[in-house]
This record gives C-alpha cells, structure tokens and sequence, in this order.
C-alpha cells in the first residue's frame, strides 16, 4: 500500500524540525506499511489544496497532521472539503465534548472552538483526550485518509490507540522487527560487512527487510520479517541476528531498541553497583543523557561539571602539579578526575571526560577534538584517548556517548 | 518565485528527523525567498522521479539534497538526468579533487568514488570542501535546479557561501529580518496581544511580514521588511519592535537571535561576573546548554549535579535536618543548594534546580512537575516555584531554560 503523510503547517517551512514524519514512518515500519513520501506544506490554502490533491490521488492512506486548531489560519477541514468535494458537518457531540473539556479546566470556551466540531460525514472520529482538535478517520473512493492534530502530545495517543489497531487490520501479514543497535564503528565499514546479510531476502519462506540507520557513533539495522506464522518468523530473525552478533560481537549495545544509557542503566541496577561522574568538556551532557531515563537516581548518585582547573583540584583532588605539568587536557588528569570522584562519592564506579570541545581553546599538540576519557571500576582505572571530529556540540555528544559505552564494556567485562 | 526543496533518503521516512528544511527555509526567508513545500522521499528510482518532475513543474527554485553519495542507492544524478533529459559529463577536474581527496587523507580512493565526478553539462560547480559529493547548479528552462550533498556538515558551508549569494543577486528587493525571543508566556496569550501588530503588513511604503514560532517555553516573532532603501526599512523595523517591546517589556530576551544562554553568557562576560549551579531532577542540562556557548569558561565555573540527598549534603552542605523536614523538593533544600554551590565555588552568581521531573517519585503534596529553583546573587536568594506540564524531558528542559531566565533578570536587575 502506498502512505504519504503531510503535514501543514508554515512554520515547518522556516523553523520548526518536523519529528513527526520518522515518529509516524517507524511505527508504520512496524506493522509493514511504509511511507513513500512526506510534504511539509504551509497554511495556504492553493498550496494546501495541491499538495493534498496529489497526495490522495498518488496514494492509498494518507496521513494528514496539523491545521485542525481553531484559528482562521487552521484550514485543514475546509481545504480537504473542496478537495474531496464531501461536506463538513457540524457534531453537537464533538460541541458538547469541546465544552465539557473547557468547562473541567475552568475556562469559557472561545466562539472559534466550535470550528473543530466540524466534521466529514461519515469519517469515524478519534477522540482526543488531551488536547480539543478530534482526529478523523475518512474513507474516500477505496482510499483511506487520516486527519491527526498537530501537537506531539495529541497526536501520539491517538495514533498508537485509535490509528495503529484499525491499520493492523488491513494487513494480511504480520511483521516482526529487531532492531540491533552498533556502537563506534564506521558507517562504510558496517555496511561492506552487511553486504552478504542484508543480501537474504527470504529465508524459510518468510521475506526479509532491512534498513541501516547511522547516526553519531550508533549504527541501526533494522531487520523486519513478514508472513503469517509468527514462531517460523522469530526463528528466522533469531537466525539472522546471530550472523550480525557474530560479526559485530561487542560492538552491539542493544537489540531491543534500548537506548545506551537504558542499557548501562539496567546493567548499573542488576549488579546493583553505583556511578558517579566528572565533566569537565561535556559540560552536563553525560549527567543529562544518563538522567533521561526514570528511575536513574537507584543508581546515579552524583556529578561534577568541573569546567575549571581550580574546581577539578578543590572537587576531585586533581594535583594542581598534574595540570601544570600534563595540562586539564591529558591522561592524567582525567585518571585523577575518575578516581577523585568516586572517592568523594563512594560509587563503585565513575567516569571522567576531560577535552577540548572547539572551536576555541586548541593548542598546536592538542586539537580541537582531543578527549580523554576515564572510567574507574572498584579494580582499577583506565584511560583511552580520542580524537572526534565534527562542531562543539558533535563533539561534546560524541565524548558522552564514548564515556557511556566504555563503562557498557567495563561492565559486561569486555575489554 | 515558487521554492520547493526536495531530500533524497528512505532514513528520513523511517527514522531520521529532517534538519535541512528548517535551515534552508530560515535561510531563504532572509534573503526573502519563501519555501512553498517540502518533499521528503526515499532512495527510488521511481519514486524519486516523480517528486523531482512534479517539483521541477511547480517551481521557479528547486533544492534537492542528499543522493549524491558513492554508493548504489545515490541516485539523485541519474534521475535528474532521466527527469530533464540532460546528459551527465564525466569531469575530469572533479576526478582528480576526489583523488587528492584521499590522498590528503591518507587512503585510497574507492572505485564507486568516480560516480561522483559526473556532472550535468553547464553546469556551475558548488565546490565541497568538506566530504566528496561536490553540489551543482543547473539551469533549466528558466528555472534554477540545485544539487547538494546531504550531510549538515557539507550542505551548510555550500548552502550559505556559494548558493545564498547567488540567490539574492536575483532578488530586485532586499529583506531585513528581526528576530524578538520573549519568554515565558503563553502562545495564546502572546497571539492576542500581537494580534493588532501583524495587521501593520505597509508601513511608511515598506511591506512588513510576520512569523510567530512557539517552542517550550520561548516564543519567536519574526519581523520581515522588503524594499529598496535599506535605511528606511530598518526604520520601519524598529518601529514595529519598540511597538513589540513596549507589550512585552522584560520578558523578551533576545531581538539579535541569540540563544538565552547566549544572552545569560554575555551578561555574565560583560559583568565581570562569575557563575557555578546545582542541579538535581535537570540532571546536568542547564550545564550542558550553558557550555553549548564557545568560551563559557571565562564565566562558568562548576556545576554540581547532586542527584542523590547524600551528595546534596556532602557538597553543598544542605543540611540533613533541611531534607528531613522539608524533603529535597523543597523552596528551603532549592536554597542551601543555591547558597552552598556558590559558597563552596566562590562566584558571583549560583543557579540552584530541584524537583520531580517523573513519571515517578510524585506524591499526594508533591506531583510531577514540581520544580524549585533558586538564584543566588551577591546580595541574597531567591527561590521560585513551578509547576511543569509534560514528559520527564520536557520537565528537565522548562527547569533549565527558566533558570537561565531567572538569572538573566537578576542580571539585567529585573524583579
């Protein structure tokens, strides 16, 4: 089935990042439908009416989000009205449910509310709980077109409780995806070794598809089987993703979509050990990356951002000798920045990143780039150096990232 | 003229979120260019070829990005070719770039590489100083089609020194942008109060546009001015500013498009003045944003990020009794931590965050959201309580942005 999905609104021309074409495509990957398209499309309405004209007419469903808002300048309903040629009309239910959700937070509702209780004749409508624009389901010369609203935390439940269910059911097939997340090697080198596995297209007569994603250091392959049998289709994933664990071994962090501070995180809680960090170039990212996932504190207990040296020798007992002789940036003062902190703290284990983020503070021996990392384990400390290539932030996030599976590894005891 | 921007990747269908067109239309709508729509479409040859044909039709400007790599699926040359029937001419001049390429870099350079020294006949190299894929500008028929690699790192520096100058040597009209950042308010309540400012589209015979963006938290007004006399717009543009300014006094903090904590730096800078903070449910995020800024050294100085009660205590001598009585969400706990901080690290300034960023440890008197956040200055501490709507993440970026906000108004001296 062809997907296009669109989405109106103008400030997704000028400002605003679109999140929600890869949050609708991944989850439509996951029940086998694929989008082939996606149109940001601004609130004009000859614009609108184009883009949506040629949507319907290329496709077989048709995601519609945004401009369902009670504003002149939401034109969502009236634009698909004229190009459909199907009236609107207006729901006393969709009012009533408009008024009740004002009336329950103590406000008068403004007059121009009552546009969103126009809706398509017959269209199926999805409630919404959060915010008051309603989704609607069309059915529309054996095409299906569906109208979300524009805000994240409105269109993701309705989405996943009203969308994906009634979805599920026009697909014959089943699909099953695995995803298996890669850490810290090149994207040209994970793919030549991908070349023969994502060759398989079909194994024990269930079909086979892959998709590799690279992002900063991570590399996704998604592996999605479809057919009928369930158990016959696990088997044949599990088949596939033992031939890339082994190839990639200890490079795989993850094969159930969890991110690397959720993996380090359920590791830290299971052997029931605690960390402590120090940052000095990271500013924050790694204590923010390592804080994202609820629950962090059973085994997060505190961290330093040392960005100056006097903070590194007062907090951590750097030796002020250590930094004039080797410099903030260097093994040694990240080895005593690791195990200054987890002293203090009493964790069973820290990490220090200490480096030179750019584009300013590089020196003829080191540059822009250059970070250590430490990680101390109730054994002992070790150091590793790196040289990460991109802006400020990339290599902030890059140092984050590193620390992160270093002490992945240190507790999975690979080395 | 009609702008489409077309990018080439099935990534962006299924997982990666689209940057390109949100720089590329902030970018075009300086120079006062408006992107009308945006295309995203996967590596199909078919696909590809019906979104470039449609796009070519539409516009007077085409932008297509990404699809210029070595490898099987880059197909963007070869459909362009197909779509407007225009030969690809190897060049030998891009040959030997690729070969020195590599060879500055130490490695051979892989057979698939040449792919990317096929040009289209006429036209106007946009050099690659970055990665390989060198981007083109192609008349054809009166109109512009441009080609650019797909990596940020690559596209920008393209985009910005050799595309934009030559965009707006074909604009008759110039365009004077003024970004206003106000803080803090809701967006209803913003659109109510402009609601009599975006009316005033002609002033003093300079045609005026207006964009409003809300992200959490910050909301952006755009102000365009057109025309020929550059010195009459800024006029006009100062004018609808002051009107601007005069509803929204202190809770604006940027009219230059700096970041807050850009602004907060640059108080911090110009002040002489020297920062440390403690975080607790941010986890290390206002540290993380406070050191996006190249040389926040000269002024942030430490953070601590004391997630557990033990280091509350130990590193910023909160009191035990504190804790006990009031818990750590508390206005009493957000102040020692504000008080000690500061103490311990000897600043001017400290920025205290304490709070429940969820889903879990809310309770009956303490809900999730519940946020403390406290400032100390040279002078005393002020703690302030809020209540956050939204996910774990959006709690922790609303406590960090409205601590930075906190201190810039103690900075700028406003209560």
């Amino acid at each position: 089935m062809h997907c296009e999905i669109i989405c109106v609104g103008s400030e997704l021309l000028t400002h605003k990042v679109n999140t929600h074409i890869s949050y609708i495509g991944s989850n439509l990957k996951k029940i086998g439908l694929k989008l082939s398209r996606a149109i940001d499309v601004g609130d004009d309405f000859s614009e609108m009416s184009s883009v949506f004209k040629q949507s319907i007419k290329n496709s077989d469903i048709v995601f519609i989000c945004g401009g369902l808002g009670p504003t002149f300048d939401d034109l969502t309903r009236e634009v698909l009205s004229k190009v459909i040629n199907k009236k609107l009309i207006f729901s006393n239910t969709i009012k009533e449910k408009l008024e009740n959700f004002f009336k329950t937070r103590g406000i008068k509702m403004p007059e121009n509310n009552l546009k969103q209780a126009f809706i398509f004749k017959d269209a199926k409508i999805l409630d919404n709980h959060v915010g008051t624009a309603p989704g609607q389901w069309i059915n529309y010369k054996n095409k299906i077109i569906i109208l979300l609203p524009g805000p994240p935390a409105e269109l993701y439940p309705i989405f996943e409780n009203q969308v994906v269910p009634e979805l599920k059911k026009l697909q014959k097939n089943i699909f099953i995806t695995k995803e298996i997340q890669i850490f810290g090697l090149p994207e040209s080198f994970v793919e030549e070794k991908l070349k023969n596995i994502v060759k398989i297209k079909q194994l024990n007569n269930i079909k086979l598809n892959y998709t590799i994603l690279a992002q900063p250091l991570i590399i996704t392959l998604s592996i999605t089987a479809s057919g009928s049998e369930e158990d016959k289709m696990q088997k044949v994933i599990s088949e596939v993703e033992n031939k890339v664990k082994r190839i990639f071994k200890k490079n795989i962090f993850s094969t159930d979509g969890s991110k690397l501070q959720e993996v380090v995180g359920d590791l830290l809680r299971k052997q029931k050990k605690t960390l402590s960090i120090a940052e000095s170039c990271s500013g924050g990212l790694l204590g923010h990356l390592l804080t994202e996932t609820p629950g962090s504190s059973d085994y997060f207990k505190e961290g330093a951002i040392t960005y100056s040296n006097e903070s590194k020798i007062k907090n951590l007992n750097v030796k002020k000798k250590t930094i004039q002789k080797f410099g903030a940036v260097s093994k040694h003062t990240a080895k005593e920045m690791a195990e200054g902190i987890k002293k203090k703290s009493q964790t069973d284990f820290s990490i220090a990143i200490t480096g030179i983020a750019g584009p300013t503070g590089a020196t003829p021996k080191k540059p822009v780039g250059l970070v250590y990392i430490a990680c101390s384990t109730p054994e002992s400390t070790t150091v590793k150096k790196f040289l990460f290539k991109g802006t400020r932030s990339e290599i902030k996030l890059k140092s984050a990232l590193t620390a992160m599976d270093i002490l992945r590894r240190q507790l999975y005891k690979i080395k």
